[in-house]
């Protein structure tokens, strides 16, 4: 008789953006004529930029002429993709990272869930606290955190960094040495960024102890600041110690277009096994390629045009990170983020937890938000709004909690 | 010190493909006035269809309109896609599959390496022999395998079903009782069809021992004789034992557009545990969905004028198919398939192996193929020739090798 993957079962409850839907959904339900504003999930509204329709439509007829159709992508990526990445997000700021370190993928979600495969079973992940719920949740069903805490929410196995107001939500070195460390700046939950120096010391333990950062930076069009790293090759050795993830999503609003990247540098090595190999094999075995049309869309924004187009598409939610950042704190909530990254993070008010200020939110002002403890325990009390909505939508949704 | 999934370093040489096309190279760099015809991996040639592209173009029109804009698509697919897909390959066929039992992916390939992660890493695989090298390869990736054997080219742990002319290459029921078993009909590569009455058996053993089937349907599309099904759902009692994987590369030419999709009924329980239930958390957790504009092709797939281009489409591949038997058959070639699958089975003459054959065809034919032996121990000796090239070259190259 076949067995499952016991790993699955140890997940608690369901994932946190289904949980959420569910709870708006019934209530849009019992409420049909309430207008709720969504700024939850880290969805993009505005269209795709006309730079990339055009190369959409130009793809699409490609894949209508014989003479010009593409069957089954090369398994890393098509190099004219790989190229203009390695030129406009590496070359360009000084990073040293050559194309063929690029391998294209269907989105960063996938990537940052896949990419603990590679390791060994017995390798100890580190994660920030609050944290995308992907990362832990993966390590989970490979079956690498141990024992749930259902009281305090945490795994035995897994390294928390707590997240807070005292670190300015960049994490402290953790006290026991990890194998695996997820970074993720500009962060998601908290909107906070690291700084270049602060990024070095990371890459400097990593190569100390003999980790390998997992670095997320799928939100980096995003960084207003000038010391704020966009990669974390800007750091002196990055090359011997981090992976790199990187998505079309938020930059170019391809939340619904699907694609991404991963970078591993040849020098990245386990003893004498180089994690690019593995990473290969895997795309190579597991992986059919990101669609052709996709993959010339994805060209489409490192055009001149699509650049200044995207700058535009930024800036528009930036305008709403502004937005809801001073409405907030005008109205004496006490709020970080949304400088270098499209996330508000709040504290709830009058002492209330996450999930209540969540109902509270979503009842008397018809907003949907994310509860910070859904992204592990130190985001208990704390709340995410997203700079992803129209501006409209915004404005009046910050108006609505203003006036509570 | 961080450790790598040591067995990735299990895995022998590189993937079948990437080996082929480096030979392919190799000679092409040597012998640049050679004009290769191509018949080895299995990628499409024909472009998109009329209404597959009207669909992309409308779709792209879409995402460049914020009224009609999409972002994440639900986990687990647009229902407009899973009712199309429920209502035409399985109501239609009077197979009780309901829109949610169906999971929309980026394509059979990717559902084919991932499936095995929602099972216990005690299960013990059974596989056809030859086999899409997917199958093995995943499980070696994920520990399930044992220890491999070089010489035999076989794992200790893997349960192999020899597939050879005595048994007219569909498999006997196995002596040892496997947990997962890998089924894959029209078969890659032997362009073998099973009929209804024989996948009934394998039905029935496989609820009496408690096994589950992973039934790759990718080809269905290219039946044409009666009895043979083109789902595994046509048989009784499969709703408790089977999980179907298709793939609309084959039938409507999307190797580089990327769509499939994993049926897995909720009756598939292993216990108490829905089989359905861990699928859909594999999905919510480490995929975002295909794109938007890639599931509204799948749509104009099962139009009524799709239907009528692509049934058009797989007749121009399967006359190709025909035109191979009956020119390697005329030539004195023992030859089998090609009558339910895009994939002709030859015996490589004069007692040569499969790769001996490759580069006896690759140097005195210029034609590519793929060796049998690639795809298993009992594929030596013999050869894969596709049907997905062009009609014109696909005569050339029959032409080709009757000259030898």
């Amino acid at each position: 008789m076949y067995k499952v993957n016991d790993n699955y079962l140890k997940l608690p409850g369901s994932y946190l953006f289904s949980t959420i839907g569910k709870k708006v959904n019934a209530y849009a339900a019992a409420h049909p004529d309430s207008r709720i504003i969504r700024l939850g999930i880290g969805d993009v509204t505005q269209p795709l930029a006309p730079a990339i329709i055009k190369a959409l439509h130009s793809a699409v007829d490609e894949m209508g002429d014989a003479a010009t159709f593409r069957g089954y992508a090369p398994d890393l990526g098509y190099e004219f993709l790989r190229n203009a990445i390695a030129d406009n997000d590496y070359k360009a700021r000084g990073c040293e990272i050559s194309a063929d370190e690029i391998f294209i993928s269907d989105g960063a979600k996938c990537d940052s869930g896949n990419i603990q495969e590679i390791f060994s079973l017995d390798n100890r992940i580190a994660v920030c606290d609050p944290v995308y719920p992907v990362y832990v949740d993966t390590n989970v069903m490979a079956g690498r955190t141990g024992v749930y805490d259902p009281q305090k929410e945490i795994w035995s196995n897994v390294i928390y960094m707590p997240c807070t107001q005292e670190n300015d939500f960049v994490p402290c070195l953790p006290k026991e040495t990890p194998d695996i460390i997820y970074l993720c700046f500009p962060n998601n939950p908290t909107g906070s960024a690291i700084t270049k120096e602060q990024l070095q010391e990371w890459v400097d333990y990593a190569n100390r102890v003999g980790a390998v950062i997992i670095y997320d930076a799928a939100y980096e069009a995003y960084i207003s600041q000038e010391d704020i790293p966009h990669s974390i090759y800007e750091c002196q050795g990055a090359r011997t110690c981090a992976i790199e993830l990187r998505s079309f999503s938020k930059n170019a609003g391809f939340t619904g277009v699907r694609l991404g990247f991963t970078v591993i540098p040849k020098e990245l090595k386990a003893g004498d096994v180089s994690l690019h190999s593995l990473w290969a094999r895997r795309h190579g075995t597991k992986y059919n390629g990101a669609p052709y049309i996709v993959q010339r869309a994805g060209e489409a924004v490192y055009s001149e045009e699509g650049k200044a187009q995207l700058r535009e598409q930024v800036a528009y939610y930036m305008k709403n990170a502004a937005y809801i950042y001073q409405g907030l704190k005008d109205a004496g909530y006490t709020v970080s983020g949304g400088v270098n990254a499209p996330y508000i993070w709040l504290k709830a008010p009058r002492g209330m937890s996450s999930w209540e200020f969540f109902d509270y939110l979503l009842e008397n002002a018809n907003v949907v938000g994310t509860p910070g403890s859904g992204f592990g325990p130190s985001g208990e009390t704390y709340f995410r709004l997203t700079a992803f909505g129209s501006y409209e939508n915004t404005v009046e949704a910050v108006e609505r909690i203003k006036a509570l």
